[in-house]
């Protein structure tokens, strides 16, 4: 631990370093800071002793990749993470600016410090303070960091696609989601999947004068309101048929161990969300319902007159933009088939109602009982 | 008749030259052309015959006035018109540009041929006709033409409500509704009043990431979602406590001769809404739910994300816009109450509503068989 010590400073001010590069993948003006960004991690992986570090060039921004196989017989594992960022906006929230990063009350604060530059470069030292010291790590480690997880992460799913074989390991860690509380490190076993849809709702062929019409012509903002009350109930449950089939529950050991959790709800409740009540489905925790329930929500609702003052448009389509959240096991393709069926059960009457899937990723739950979960914890 | 067979032509084209005036009354660079139409519509009184012929100053675009006094012991009617008009965009809908009107199939299409100029000027012609020809009326009349009908009608408002004596009168007259159906002449006895509101719902006092809250943060969408259905319910019955009560049934009279009005609901439906199905409230005829009955409806939902694309946020708020259309003897303060009260009642937990009133008029029913109505029909 004396090197980790010792180079605190050091570790800090090349974090800065490269938290000062404005690598926002989604804007091709910022091309050229993307690419200073993978040739920092390029090289950051080289000075920490490991080998055949190198860009992966294909279309998008380059791959990074780096090896330590010295310890034949041991584990592989595979460390994700990504040096992009998202766009700073809007920047009149931030107290600081976000490529000029500043220490207050032992955070730090710039753009990409938490999501995903901090994580990936603890990964990168945790490994040169082993090389540096120890000359070997326990394991083999593979690093492969990428530059579009912020814009669609292109690249790295054709690449891990063709499965090169410098990817094989025993286990990937990825170095992308959250402490639970500072202080307590955590591993995330469980990611939700997602389906996310447009619900577009066609009612007369043009908008009409609700003076004029009101009382006989069919309302798509109206219709979407009940199509969305009807998948969700004002218990938070989800009415979708055969949705919540496959959900596996929680074990009884992840639920103890949830239970052990430093939580306040009041805390989380008032202060985090800032709400009077937490919703949700009666009959599960707090937890559960955050990492073990799939969720359905609304997220956007196009359609009619949203301006200053009033309008009074019947108009003639509206569209819910709607997500749904999914847990082990349930299926992307599926779950996308259950809402099709669904909203045309309940579309009201003179009403069209179309689902639209604009993306989805399936789930992934590892067994926290796995024993390279085990060994890490 | 004769007189307006022999002037037909001088007639349709005094029209046309009053529609080629741009008089957009809410856009102040068009503020010389509505006082050019008030002008032309004063010229216009005066060269019918009429007396006092003038523009009423005050706040804003100024009243015409006109009086035809010659009949004493005669009844006395109110002629009101207005000569501004809406802003005719968007411009690509129009086949034949807004201000150079154009006579197509026997219709003139112009901005303002239908509303107000084109039912103004028969009023003005009608008079003409029987000054120059009877060099009397059997009635006295007096004309009262705004400009801002389409802009608030602030001054008319201030000046009605002074009562000034020119304005006495037996009856008023209306010209600014629709003709059923080409050729049939009609009497509009009543107009609904309205209510409009913005119902505003707020949830935690950030935008939250629904991958990260979704299951526990209320998300003022839906919540605005829920209470739309349970202010009205599927089958288009409004659920708002005590809202119904006022409301003043149709006569036999009146229903019956609805029931001789030529209509085919199929065409309407098919034609002129493009809907598979008309909605409302079972239990009613068409005319009913148009014309006797009160409505609710949403003409926008503000709130999350509408872009292209997906994005999960759970909004902080969402505000709906909606209106209520009142029917005799429906009070608009009253029904405002009903409606704050009702959201109050029905706003899901977790969330809070709140009810903005943003205007609202009463309705207004004459009875068919008012002498003077009769006399008209």
């Amino acid at each position: 631990m004396d090197y980790y010590r010792e180079h605190r400073n050091e570790f800090l001010e090349g974090l800065k370093a490269w938290l000062r590069i404005a690598s926002i993948s989604t804007l091709p003006e910022y091309a050229a800071q993307v690419r200073r960004a993978a040739e920092f991690a390029r090289d950051a992986l080289a000075d920490a002793g490991l080998e055949r570090a190198e860009l992966i060039e294909g279309t998008g921004h380059p791959l990074v990749y780096a090896e330590w196989l010295g310890a034949p017989g041991k584990p592989t594992l595979l460390l994700y993470g990504h040096y992009d960022v998202q766009p700073p906006d809007p920047l009149e929230e931030w107290k600081s600016p976000p490529f000029e990063p500043e220490v207050r009350e032992e955070n730090i604060y710039a753009r990409g410090a938490s999501d995903d530059k901090g994580q990936t470069w603890i990964l990168i030292k945790a490994v040169e303070g082993w090389l540096k010291t120890q000359r070997r790590l326990p394991v083999n480690v593979r690093f492969l960091i990428e530059g579009e997880e912020e814009s669609g992460g292109g690249h790295i799913s054709a690449y891990v696609a063709s499965h090169p074989p410098r990817l094989a390991a025993d286990a990937a860690v990825i170095c992308d989601t959250e402490m639970f509380a500072p202080g307590l490190p955590t591993i995330c076993v469980g990611l939700r999947g997602i389906v996310y849809a447009e619900i577009e709702v066609e009612g007369a062929t043009h908008d009409l004068h609700s003076g004029v019409y009101g009382g006989v012509a069919p309302n798509p903002l109206q219709a979407v309101a009940e199509i969305l009350c009807a998948l969700k109930d004002r218990d938070g449950r989800i009415r979708i048929p055969g949705f919540l089939d496959r959900v596996r529950p929680p074990s009884p050991k992840e639920k103890e161990a949830w239970q052990r959790l430093p939580f306040d709800e009041q805390h989380y409740r008032e202060k985090e969300l800032g709400v009077s009540q937490l919703t949700g489905e009666p009959g599960y925790s707090v937890f559960e319902r955050l990492w073990a329930r799939p969720t359905f929500e609304v997220h956007g609702i196009r359609g009619g007159f949203t301006g200053e003052g009033a309008k009074t448009v019947i108009p003639a389509r509206a569209v819910a933009k709607v997500s749904m959240r999914l847990v082990a096991d349930q299926k992307p393709e599926e779950a996308a088939e259950q809402l099709r069926r669904s909203v045309a059960e309940v579309c009201p009457r003179g009403v069209k109602a179309e689902v639209r899937i604009l993306h989805s990723a399936g789930p992934s739950l590892v067994d926290p009982e796995n024993p390279l979960v085990k060994a890490a914890a």
